[in-house]
Parts: C-alpha cells; sequence; structure tokens
C-alpha cells in the first residue's frame, strides 16, 4: 500500500495538514498530489461510548460462569454453545444498523460497506479497507481480549452509517475464527492453515468439525483464501495484555509489530538413582542441571537492552519422586524478540551455556527448535497515521511491540497492518481479572475510526 | 542385648578369641565371664554358595517379564501373583530341609528353629535372634534387593540343619510383607502401622486386602506385633543400593545405622503471566525462584564434609505451559543423614535461602516439614561383631550408614539390629540392571552366619 512509501518511518510529527497537503516531503518520497485525495474527512466524528461499552456488557453474557457477573469474565471457547451465541449476537448486532453478515468457509465473519469511489468495479478500484479481531476466548478468560477490536470495529461502522459518512475506500470488517486455538480463521485467510491442519483436535472438536459447527465449510477451504494484495490495510484494535502502557499511563499504543517466536525443547538426560544411596558428588542430577539452564536464559535474555523476553514455562521431571535423583527432565524455552536475528543469537548463547551445564552436571543436553514464527512488522506508514490521528484527539501514543500473537499476524501475508493497543489495567490477560477501562475502549475505538478514515485518504 | 554393653563401639580390632576370653575390658565394661558363654562355634562353616545362587535363581523367574531371562529383572510387588508364588517358592526351600513356614496376621512369614538352651521355657530362657529380609520388589526392580537377605536366611539355617550345628538361642528367620510399600510387616511388627494404615491403596489394592490374599488376617493384626525385648536381636543382610563399597572394592559393609530422612513440601507462588507480553523485570516467575531453590538445596547440603544427601526428586510448574510465565511451583526437599540434628540445621539454612530467593524474585516461599523419620542406630556390639567375623574370614569392612530404608529400622523398635551390607555392581538398584556379584552374595550370607554364631554365645 502507498501509506508505506509516503510516510517514512522516521518521520515523526507530521500534522493531519502536512500529511494531506501533499507538501511534506520525506526521505524523498512527496506524498501524494492533493488531487487524488478524497474530501478531508469529518475528522471531528467519534464513536458513541455507552453503545460500544453496551455492546461489550451485552458480548459478556455469552461464556459467563453460571450466577456470574462482567467481572467473572468468559469462557467463550471456539466452536461452543457460548461461542455460537457470542456470534449470532455479534450478527444481530451488525444488522441492527443494516450491515448484512456473510460467514465464509473458514467460519470468519464478515460485514461489507461499499466505498464511494466510482471505479469499484474497475482493475483500478480502492481495495477495501479492512479491520477487526475475535470473539472467542481462552477458557477463564476475559472481556476485553478480542471482543474489543471486534465489537469497536462493528461500532466503527455503526458511527459511520449513522453519521451518513461513506468512505472512498470499502470497509470490510472481521471476526476472526477461533483465534486463541491458532490463529485459525485468519490462518486460513492468509494461506497458512491447509485442510490437513483442521484435522488436529480443540477441546473435544476437531477443527473442521467446530468450523462446520459455526456456519463454515471446511470442504470448500480455498473459498476463505483472502487473496494477497487485495486488501488496502488491515487495522486491529486490541488490548495490551501486557503492562507497559497502563504502568506508563499512555493510553494509545502504537504497535511496531508482532515479535517473532522461537521455541526450543530441551531434554536432559542424567541418571536416575536412589536419593538416599547415591552420594552427591556422584550423581547426574537433571533436575540441578535444568535449574542452572532456568537460571542462564533468564542471565542471557536480561543482560542486553531491549524488550526480548525469555521463558521457561512448560518443564516434566522423570521418575518425578522424592526419593529418586531426577533422570530425565523435559522442558520449553520460549525467545519472542520483534527481531529474529536478536532471538537466534540469544539461543546460540543458550546453547553454549547448555554444553558448560551439561559438562558440569555429567548430563547431556540437548537444544532443538520446534516452532519458529518470524515477526509481522507494522506498516510504518499505518504506525505514523495512528499517531497522527491520536495526537489530534489529546491521546499520548507509546510505540512497541506486540508480544502476543494476533489475527493480524497472519493477514500481514495479505496486505499491510496496523495495530492499536490500550492499556490493560495491571496487565492482566486470559483471566477474569483482564480488565481495560471503559475510557480506554472508547479511546481505542475512536482512533479505529479516525486511522480507517484517515488511511481512506491515500491511495491504492 | 548384652552384646551392646560389652562392645563398645569405639573399641575396634577385637579378634573372637579376645571378645569370646573375657579378657578384653573396653570403656570400663568387662565381657561376659567365659562360663556364660556356650562352646566356640564351628568357625570354619560355610554356606553353600552354588546353592544359594541356585535359590536367587529359582526366585528370580517370578514376576520376570514375559520371554524374559535373569538380567531382565522382575516385577514383583506385594500381594500381586509373582508375590505369591514368589512366596509360595521360598516355604517350599524353607520345608525342604524340615523348617516348617508360619504366616502370621500380617502376612510375614516365619521359621522357627529351636535352641539348644535347657531353660528355653523360663523367663531366662535366651531369646530367639531374629534374621531376614523381604522378597517383594518394585515395578522393574532387581534380582537382589531383600531376595538376597531372604534367600541367605535360609541358606544359612540350612547350612546349620545339615550339619547339625544347635545354636543356643533359638533362631527365628523371616520374610517381611511389602516392604517397598513402606515396611509394611516390619511396621506391624513393630506396632508403627496400626489397622487404620490399612485401608490405604497399594497399585490397586488395599494393605487390608493383600495382607489378606496372601495369608494374613487384618482383623488381628495385634497378634503380628512383636513385644519389644522378646529378640535377642535382629540381622539383616541387603545390596548396598549405592555406589560407595563397589567404588572401593571393600566386599562387606558394616551399617552404622538408617538415616534419619526429613521431607520438606515447598510452595513457590509468583504471579502466572502471559510469557509475551510481560516485560522481564515485572515477572514473578515461581519456577526461577525453584531453580535458584534446587541450587541453594545443593550448595548448603555439599558445603561441609560428611555423608549427608538432600535431594529435589519431585516438581510441578503450574499451569505449565511455553507460553505462561510459571505461576506456582510445588516440589520436595529430601535431606538424610544419620545424624537427625545435622539434616535439622541444613534444613534452617535452606529456610533462610528461601527467604532470600522469596525477596529477590517477588514471590513467596513456604517450605512445611511433612515428615520425619528418625535414624535406627545399629547396635555397635553387632557392629563389631561383624567386623571380626568378616576380618576372620578375609574379607576387609566398611563402616557406612544404609541412605536407604530398611526392614531393620522398625525392628530397631523391638531388639537391638544390625546389618551388612554388600556392594551393587554401579551402585543400581530398582532397575533390572541392579547387580551383586555371586561372590559377594557368598560373602554377605557367610558373615551373615558367623555373625548368627558369634552373637549366639552372648548372653539374653
Amino acid at each position: 500500500m502507498v501509506l508505506c512509501a509516503c510516510y517514512d518511518h522516521r518521520a515523526v510529527n507530521f500534522t493531519r495538514r502536512e500529511l494531506l497537503s501533499g507538501l511534506a516531503v520525506v526521505a524523498g518520497n512527496a506524498l501524494l498530489p492533493a488531487s487524488r485525495l478524497a474530501a478531508a474527512p469529518a475528522s471531528d466524528l467519534r464513536i458513541n461510548p455507552a453503545r460500544l461499552r453496551e455492546s461489550l456488557e451485552g458480548l459478556s453474557v455469552f461464556g459467563r460462569p453460571p450466577d456470574g457477573t462482567f467481572a467473572d469474565g468468559v469462557s467463550r471457547l471456539a466452536f461452543t454453545e457460548a461461542d455460537l451465541a457470542g456470534r449470532k449476537y455479534a450478527m444481530e448486532l451488525m444488522r441492527s444498523f443494516g450491515l448484512e453478515p456473510r460467514i465464509d468457509a473458514a467460519g470468519n465473519i464478515f460485514g461489507y460497506r461499499a466505498g464511494s469511489d466510482p471505479a469499484r468495479r474497475s482493475e483500478q478500484a480502492p481495495k477495501p479497507i479492512l479491520f477487526g479481531s475475535h470473539i472467542d476466548s481462552v477458557p477463564s478468560g476475559g472481556n476485553f481480549d478480542g471482543d474489543l477490536g471486534s465489537m469497536a470495529a462493528i461500532e466503527v461502522l455503526h458511527t459511520l452509517a449513522e453519521h451518513g459518512v461513506t468512505t472512498r475506500h470499502p470497509l470490510q470488517m472481521a471476526i476472526w475464527t477461533n483465534e486463541e486455538g491458532g490463529l485459525i480463521g485468519s490462518g486460513i485467510a492468509a494461506g497458512v492453515w491447509q485442510p490437513s491442519d483442521l484435522t488436529r483436535m480443540y477441546h473435544g472438536i476437531s477443527m473442521a468439525d467446530g468450523i462446520r459447527k459455526i456456519g463454515g465449510d471446511p470442504e470448500r477451504l480455498a473459498e476463505a483464501r483472502l487473496r494477497p494484495g487485495s486488501f488496502h490495510c488491515y487495522l486491529e484494535l486490541h488490548i495490551e495484555q501486557g503492562g507497559i502502557l497502563y504502568k506508563d499511563r499512555v493510553p494509545i499504543g502504537v504497535v511496531e509489530g508482532i515479535v517473532s517466536i522461537d521455541e526450543y525443547d530441551v531434554e536432559i538426560r542424567g541418571f536416575a538413582n536412589h536419593a538416599g544411596t547415591t552420594p552427591m558428588p556422584e550423581r547426574r542430577n537433571a533436575l540441578l542441571a535444568a535449574a542452572k539452564l532456568i537460571e542462564a536464559v533468564q542471565a542471557v535474555v536480561t543482560k542486553e537492552p531491549g524488550r526480548q523476553v525469555g521463558t521457561v514455562g512448560q518443564l516434566q521431571v522423570f521418575p518425578n519422586a522424592p526419593n529418586v535423583v531426577p533422570g530425565l527432565v523435559k522442558h520449553t524455552i520460549e525467545l519472542r524478540d520483534l527481531s529474529a536475528e536478536k532471538i537466534a543469537h540469544l539461543a546460540d548463547e543458550i546453547q553454549e551455556r547448555a554444553k558448560q551445564i551439561a559438562a558440569e552436571t555429567g548430563t547431556e543436553i540437548t537444544v532443538k527448535r520446534t516452532q519458529h514464527d518470524p515477526p509481522a512488522i507494522a506498516d510504518p506508514g499505518i504506525q505514523q497515521a495512528i499517531e497522527t490521528v491520536a495526537r489530534e484527539m489529546g491521546l499520548a501514543t507509546m510505540r512497541l511491540p506486540s508480544g502476543a500473537g494476533h489475527d493480524a499476524q497472519m493477514i500481514a501475508k495479505v496486505c499491510p497492518i496496523g495495530m492499536i493497543f490500550v492499556p490493560s489495567v495491571d496487565g492482566i490477560s486470559h483471566s477474569p481479572r483482564e480488565l481495560t477501562r471503559w475510557e480506554d475502549c472508547a479511546n481505542g475505538a475512536n482512533v479505529l475510526l479516525q486511522t480507517v478514515l484517515l488511511v481512506d485518504q491515500s491511495t491504492a
């Protein structure tokens, strides 16, 4: 998309006037001639915060624990009755202002709103601007992860409809299928998941059967594929799920990208022996080696500046008895950073430390990479656009990586992406205690609305 | 028993002649007058090593894996068909030389051989010398743990019978019920286990039903209780299960006692959070704290000389997912030493370190003692007697604690105890690879025989 070329990511502090005037020249790239831009949008247009809150509260009853309240969160796992009910609710909201929902073969829900450009049926027609999120949750999850971006997408279209604003580009909202189960709907749309991936079980139901249950058609999966280059861009509003914005009291996060994730399986082989009869110097204790390696992961990841994280989250001991020196430990190491090179180099250092620890403890240690997700970098022009509209609304912004995965990382294979983050109180998510203040929800939805209107003014 | 008073444990290197002559005076305790001792035993009497091997090989088929050989070990769990068959085999061996087996209410198998002392029915009658072991195994165990001591006990009585040697004290051999499941038979005999303990399940059968199955009677459990003071002493031959004797090429271990075991449950509470969105400095990582504590246990236990051991053998992580910072870790700490004071003081140091680690990692750590087994010290006189007979046979000895639990620790509540250890190749036990060389088996059985004959010469 052209925004990327227009707004160099090194440039900051453009006003909307400058962006649209065609006068700003950045790194040798002139902005588009003003003649190709649509009329300036209604920059004072705002969503209805009370209605957004009502939508979120309305959605929160589907998957709520019996006799629970909003504060008890939801278990709205994809393909469950709660998910079905939540989807039905979302589609009713869409219809309430004349937006007809469509379910694709992957079970994704779309809502399409035509643009004003007369060339829309030609090859030169402006491409749709896509935006949305998901409404499925983890077990015992909260009311904002996914829900906010989905209800805000509906609210943006509702606001435009009630104010009679027609954008130049068509607008298309999306509620993606089963985000929590592995970005299933967006991954199918991006061509990452194939029919063979749908045999996998998810909480007792195969992905294929689940998709069938929610109105998709796994036999016609290819039809759900979004052709690369067929959208102007994809925008997603989401809660941060971390505590950075909340701690620093910044209402709007501008996501630089979704981090690269490398996962490793570690196997430490010592020798299981009697804890009473094996003298300390004779032991080949796999758990002692694991303890040293867990500390090494922490030391390697934290010794240089940056936002990289490293986690040993899963660990199993064998035979796991109080009176047996552990003979085998298996654990994971997960490394995340926006730079794939950085985590590769951290992994190399951890491998070195593992060799030393194996020698010290008389164990054998293997560290094997089992998963590599490359980073999905947000379009620099869209990052700039989000900052611009936020500033115009008087909202401070901060650029930060997304440490969590999102549907946007799949859609990055289809078109340029951008993500807007809003603060999570205390950084808590995937928990009934997940909370984003109503004011922050409204701010995020307004930034989404205004970013849609701003990117609508660029060519495609 | 009087041996304890006669042979001060600080004294070493008595000859049999000195021990029996009444001339040696140790720490102010005169030996018994020679007139009270029986005639000198046949000190050149030896067991039949080929028959002992045959007994062990014969026993090894019960619980052997299908199509396996001796080297494949046994799964002869108490109360299984394999255990029943092994017990039947042992009782047939006893009957083969006229020793009638008796099963008590706890399922223990006893064989009684009368002594020569005419006073046997009076209050002053010499008390029986008790010796034996067990024949049940752990799952996938070996052919020597328990089996050797049991088959050697039979072999000792067989040797005495075929040579027409009658001891002054009655002799009583024992095969204790379900040693591996918690010293069940010996614990009942010692009055440690009560009927209420027998509701506990063991590999799918309650202890009570198991005892019933092997011919005991859990309703008459009190009858299985051995009155304290009613035996002259208890002797047990056992494989070391550690690698000390094997490594130092010492054929006979003189057990100083069975170590005290303290077990602790540790609970480390951090905060479970998203591994992608929680910056490293914000984490309260329970597994990182556990890693530090595991290293602290190792450091505290190994920093002073001695044979104390400390083990973190069991550990669980919650929620135990690669992408979640661990919020909770539970693990055990087990400390063993012959000195209960020493392990109490090590535990205090570990508690101190746990406090520091909790402060460093932002976690809460509780360390709670869940089990305390006091040590069972072997009678110093019996230790001396074992050394004496071994030296007379030209066998080197080493004093060492038993880091593993044994039936002898229960019977220590009934009478003085002594244990003879023989080397385990590479220190391996509770494994099909458990191995004690036939020569070492025979040496151990001969030391048992001669120790029986030597302690038979002391009063009671």
